[in-house]
């Protein structure tokens, strides 16, 4: 049996480029760049005004000039009008650009304005104030987003700025969520006294929902011949195949034999931790990769947090995500030699430290406290009795 | 003018109910449940064996016994069917309904089965092991779930499971982004000199979507008669009107004067802060809600995550977020009495402390650099010096 870090590394190295395709730059949000962006311009393109006022060039204060004739009223977008005095001012807004022969911007506030006339009423003026230079942000041509950038709302601001409307994002993988198990009955349907309800694999699916990834929810019976044929399209119709149940040691588990036969490699089964340890994963000599997870509820939506997502991410072109880390509130002990994955409820004092107070859980199925909780803690294997104030990493699942 | 609690404040007083709505389960994620769910029968509902492996009766081991003759095999959603003697054993699947005379599991691993007899190899054995109790998560009609509660892929496993395919959900408030401005013009144009493009509504609408919120957005041209036309049809068809620019001093700047006319109260005008001091919010008489923005896009940008989404969490019934912290990690002075918006890059120390690095901008309007940090550090307006190792909250929003 491997270790969750010798498992990480196997999934890791099979992370795969999946493409990449053109969307709309407001249709983009959450995907990953696949290309590099540049300016058109400099940014700004001009020296912009930032303040409501009235633009002077500074030589006038320094010659004791305190009032100035409005030559002209420019807004933001308007072609600039200058002066041809230093006695003269020109009434200017937010975001329009400088015209040469003025320096300074004088924020309304500080300025009467009478027939044309603008007097100055503070003394405490800094030549070039109030303005935003030409360039200081980024020169023209210059590379602002590069290859594996995530979409967040401030880049789709940055790509509208410089006119791209069409973005070059890498391509998603496909993905089929596959069930089985004739013990499970659909969300709709009334289960006998010994069925459930299929539940897992729309928590899967709304997993990669959050994640952007749209996937293909299917349920196949518990036959050999069916489970065959079924794994045998979705090789040829999906990058990767996700699985819940079906993979431990049951007589009925044909999922493996089948795996098996359609020559998909197995690459390991078994990892020393809890839940999840039945774990099964392997590749296709076409490239798809399977993720065969448990069916409990929990290690299906721990190993896709843990091992799905960070493969998703590698294959996408993102930098791995920075390791979080907790303190534990509680303590906790936990005997077997497998690394434990423990809800935990999270919140952060005032000394900018995030707890994790443990919710206490039943390992093997019950995932009404998921909903109550925040992240896995990761306990190592090494260990068993773990203190409150010890520090772990955490794998966050809902938003802080 | 003014502080940044009042303000705060004053926005919450004025979130509002947009009532409910009914949605698929499975495309709930993100939205807020409006009705309670309770459980339709005991979560479990049956004893649900954990492994896979040989059902028995614990007297049997107690009396010695360690070879059971196997009665049947039973599936996970078979109907179970029982042993006759404390000599005999079921085969049994993970996910099957212990029969009534079986209290104990016992794993393949530790099982030798041969000639339709099993034979246990350990004497490790507790009465009850590797089933799941009915009943133990939940009984039947439990409320598992109460409104207010935001629909994660956990909820929706929960759901599933008790067999709720529509969920009653809160109405998401509907929003139109307003930009005005001569100088802006569409992301796919080519701005004169004096332009600039239309970002700032993408950004916003990006922000929203990241809550679930679908915006239109819709860009007025500096015309008082235009405006006031827009505006009043707005107040018709939206709940929220969210205005970025045209709220400042400026003698284009008709939007103020448009909104009075209207009829919608400005509710305060300016917040000691930075960015976002020309920040106003009103209200209409029917209710709807104007959070008109600076033009800036840093402070666009700063107040939707500082007030919009508190808003409209707080309209959508969820509780407040808890309050993050951050320790600053570089020493940062800041001189004008207002609240400072610190855009800051955060990561996790071993000792589960979250640092926030300051990442030096241009307060007026670079927004290069948002798409590299993860968060506003909030800095008191009583302060000027913040110290490296000092806490303070901050407003995240890049996922950690």
């Amino acid at each position: 049996m491997i270790t969750v870090q010798q498992a990480e590394q196997i999934i890791l190295e099979n992370a795969a480029d999946y493409g990449a395709e053109i969307v709309l730059f407001d249709e983009a949000l959450g995907r990953v760049l696949a290309e590099n962006i540049k300016t058109d311009r400099d940014l700004p393109a001009f020296n912009r005004v930032t303040m409501d006022g009235i633009a002077i060039n500074f030589k006038a204060v320094e010659q004791g000039i305190n009032m100035f004739t409005i030559k002209a009223t420019q807004a933001a977008g308007d072609i600039p009008t200058d002066i041809e005095g230093i006695d003269e001012c020109i009434e200017i807004m937010t975001g329009a650009a400088l015209p040469d022969l003025v320096d300074t911007v004088i924020r309304y506030e500080d300025v009467e304005i009478k027939d044309g006339k603008a007097t100055l009423l503070t003394s405490e003026i800094k030549k070039g104030q109030n303005q935003h230079l030409k360039g200081a942000d980024k020169k023209q041509g210059e590379i602002i987003l590069t290859p594996g950038q995530l979409i967040t709302p401030a880049v789709i601001s940055l790509v509208a700025s410089v006119g791209e409307t069409e973005l070059r994002v890498k391509r998603i993988p496909r993905v089929v969520i596959l069930s089985s198990g004739d013990e499970l009955v659909e969300v709709g349907a009334t289960p006998s006294a010994y069925q459930i309800r299929r539940s897992n694999s729309y928590m899967l699916q709304a997993i990669l929902a959050q994640q952007g990834l749209k996937a293909l929810v299917k349920h196949i019976p518990d036959e050999p011949e069916i489970i065959k044929q079924q794994l045998g399209l979705c090789l040829q119709n999906f990058d990767v195949i996700l699985l819940s149940g079906g993979i431990s040691m049951g007589k009925f588990d044909y999922i493996p034999q089948a795996l098996k036969e359609l020559q998909v490699a197995q690459l390991f089964h078994k990892v020393q931790q809890r839940p999840g340890k039945p774990f099964w994963f392997g590749k296709h000599s076409n490239g798809v990769v399977v993720f065969a997870f448990p069916g409990n509820p929990i290690a299906s939506f721990m190993c896709t947090q843990r091992y799905f997502i960070p493969w998703l991410n590698a294959s996408l072109g993102l930098s791995p995500k920075k390791t979080m880390y907790a303190v534990l509130a509680d303590d906790f002990s936990f005997q077997p030699q497998l690394e434990y994955y423990l809800q935990v409820k999270l919140h952060f004092n005032e000394q900018g430290q995030l707890l994790a107070a443990p919710v206490e859980g039943n390992g093997s199925g019950d995932f009404a406290n998921l909903a109550d909780t925040d992240a896995f803690m990761e306990l190592p294997l090494e260990k068993s009795e773990f203190k409150k104030g010890e520090v772990y990493p955490i794998w966050l699942f809902n938003q802080l």
